[in-house]
């Protein structure tokens, strides 16, 4: 069971191209997305009315969505616009969903497309304003989205399972301290006077500063529900304030994670950077994107054999160590959210 | 639930070689093929009845099924000919099935074998007699066989599925008829004063035919049970008659399609294509073959997911349109039959 | 079901290295194995006690096994021994297994680790003495092991699946014996007075012995409980004795067959070949580990098709020949344990 009055991410933008439609189940539902005339996004169950077929195999004609297989031509609104040579009103809809495209993502409304409201969609905007870069990709991931909401909410993984980039003992030292935010869960953790891992060496490098410098370090991850999670990490030289440090003694950049249910026990994982230094520089964007592939398929193993042995013994219980507090506030909130909605109705 | 007293094709006759057994699961029921001494082909359950191995993967010595475990022979009647330094007269018969061998293929009746009735063999002689040519293969479908009836009588698809081969606008505006001849549906659509496309334009330059001129062209769809499908498909300059017009001004063949259920859903698909001009252009043979092998590539795909879809949501009704009837006129008889299966017991 | 208080091999030595974990599926409980700082190896539940991490995908320090996620180090009593920054003491164990290296395999007790009995881990130990050179592997086999035990116990096969090699038509015309010795269930069959198959004949050739010579041929098969199988093959010049014969005369050796489900439905397949002759020729040891891999080859396909019929028809009764009367008494024992087990709690 998944939260349904809320947004997910459902694409990024440049996966739905003008000429062919995109199917992508969400929360158990195979849905299609496509551009109509004006390039907005539509999204309507990826079921023909007519026989069944997959309208996702189909084609984009003017704009309009053209099932593949005998040409029925589908409404953005799970309405059967025409069909060739046959009177289509009184063919049943397909559900429709409410979409929004916004700053690089196609957002999806996972309940009753009439309920969604743009107030709750979330304000990401920052990284594709000026004064920032950003990089990012999709994974398609075997494991419930919960499991990666704690592996997001716990960065004590970089030790060991992104040991050779960005882990480094000094992760496990420093306490972890996780709070409430309003609806926000934050785990934040700060490392002082220590030198940096491989991964902000290059970044320090990259901006200008000696790699070899003694720096402070930040992660503060912030989970909003039902999914959303943005990580500020950086180094900045020892004592100049931290996170709080003036740009040019400072290498920081924020760690987008938008987890979207596929199944119950899959989900898609769209990660991305944003950074705001040297924003110009695309190489280096390409760089960035390329380790954080590499980091992040680190962590795919470990969720899918995670996944694998939580269904091996389901009646175990799991422990809630202060390192878990951000995934276990994480969980709670969604549980209280499926709640309510369920007592809604 | 499957048609059991009558004729399916198991294989093309080239799928079974002296030297080796062919296994083929027919109607939920894994069968071994294979040739005796005199050429004739047999059949019986893939299941060695000493230690239930598959006797597919035996061999065959002189003529006769050996398995390839322990060397039980197997006769053609199920029952266990002979096995090194053993007394078989008691061991248990394994099914055996009435399989007939005609016109290069073979069939294969999925009732009791005691009662197969070669009256009832379809007669598709025709296309290995004098005058004609002929080329086809098989694919294994993960659909129901029913899926492929609906998709073949009902050729509306062209247009969508294979645009760039046979298909064309024109498809959708002439009307579809579909009509009973006996027990045989009957699918027609006549398109008049058009013009060709691509395969039928080379069709006709294959004949010494203006590719540009204006045509008619027809689909006419035949279905007989269980599950053999017909369909005469052709071109001729506008205004000499049609699918009746000599031969000098026209271009027609019939695509030859025999569908036999795997499983309840899965199947093979045999498919082919008679051509009665230029018989002995063995490169034109080849090349049709081709060009039909990539046309009903594209109809996998299209089968597999309608298939998905169908299975998780099983309780949608599908719309049954005027170019559906064909279809469902076809698994009306289909559930005509199998209900007086039932009720003979 | 699985005997339980026995042991079976999990691995060979030199599958567990000194820097990383080996995850392996027993009786089908999910267990990590690896050597501690002594190099003695341990096994506990592939499970981190944490939030359910395969253990198997972390590393070892300095001898300990750390979960790759978080860090968490697993004692060898299943116990945590320990965790960045957290007191563990009140952590849920996890099930550890008794393990005992020997002769260059791992032996897995798979009852109760403290129930395990060293008395009863079984001497194979003459393989890695002086006057043997050995060689082997280990495959993974989608079938129920005892389908295994069947296959090994009754050498009959060898004529047809193993025909280009090992098999020859004597096989089958001379009597197999089967008999109990004490616990040991011995299958045997002597054939006398034949020419060699071409895998002997190289045997003999390597010696020096004339393979086109006479010879007397032995097969002889021993059962123990729970699933291993030792059998003496070899040939000798004809009237020389036989196994018996003195070895400038012969050409014999022992196939060694650990056999452990790891499912229900599938099996670890540790094999190898011993011999007391050309003791120090490594080539020649590869030579023969090559050819006994591609002998088990073609029985790998032969038993994952027989499971496949035998879970399609679950209700079929097999027979039970003078040749599987071996497989029959080694089933028979392992039942008896089984229930044994059973009734004692």
């Amino acid at each position: 069971m998944h939260i349904k009055n809320t947004w997910y991410v459902a694409a990024m933008s440049d996966e739905i191209c003008s000429d062919k439609p995109l199917g992508r189940t969400i929360c158990n539902s195979p849905m299609v997305f496509w551009r109509n005339k004006q390039g907005k996004v539509a999204a309507v169950e990826d079921f023909c009315p007519h026989r069944g077929a997959a309208m996702s195999l189909g084609t984009i004609d003017d704009g309009e969505l053209v099932c593949g297989y005998h040409g029925l031509r589908m409404g953005e609104d799970g309405k059967t616009a025409s069909m060739p040579k046959q009177r289509t009103d009184r063919f049943p809809c397909v559900k429709r969903a409410a979409v929004e495209e916004r700053d690089g993502f196609i957002w999806y409304w996972a309940g009753d497309a009439d309920s969604a409201d743009l107030s709750l969609l979330p304000e990401f905007g920052w990284h594709t304003q000026n004064g920032w870069a950003y990089g990012g990709g999709v994974f398609e991931i075997k494991c419930d989205y919960r499991l990666m909401i704690d592996n997001l909410m716990d960065l004590t993984h970089e030790n060991y399972v992104h040991s050779s980039s960005i882990g480094q003992k000094e992760i496990d030292e420093a306490p972890v301290r996780t709070r409430m935010n309003g609806d926000q869960v934050v785990t934040e953790r700060y490392m002082t006077d220590i030198k940096a891992p491989p991964f902000w060496r290059m970044a320090m490098e990259s901006q200008g500063l000696d790699p070899d410098a003694i720096v402070d370090r930040w992660q503060i991850c912030r989970f909003n529900a039902p999914s959303h999670i943005m990580i500020d990490v950086g180094v900045a030289l020892a004592g100049q304030g931290g996170f709080d440090a003036p740009p040019e003694v400072r290498a920081g950049s924020v760690v987008v994670d938008f987890l979207t249910p596929q199944t119950d026990g899959s989900m898609w994982y769209f990660w991305g950077m944003a950074r705001n230094f040297k924003v110009d520089d695309a190489e280096l964007t390409d760089r960035i994107r390329e380790g954080q592939h590499n980091i992040f398929s680190e962590d795919l193993e470990v969720l899918e054999a995670q996944q694998r042995n939580l269904e091996l013994y389901p009646d175990r219980q799991l422990l809630k160590l202060d390192i878990d507090a951000g995934g276990v506030a994480a969980r709670r909130m969604i549980d209280k959210l499926i709640k309510a909605e369920t007592e809604a109705g």
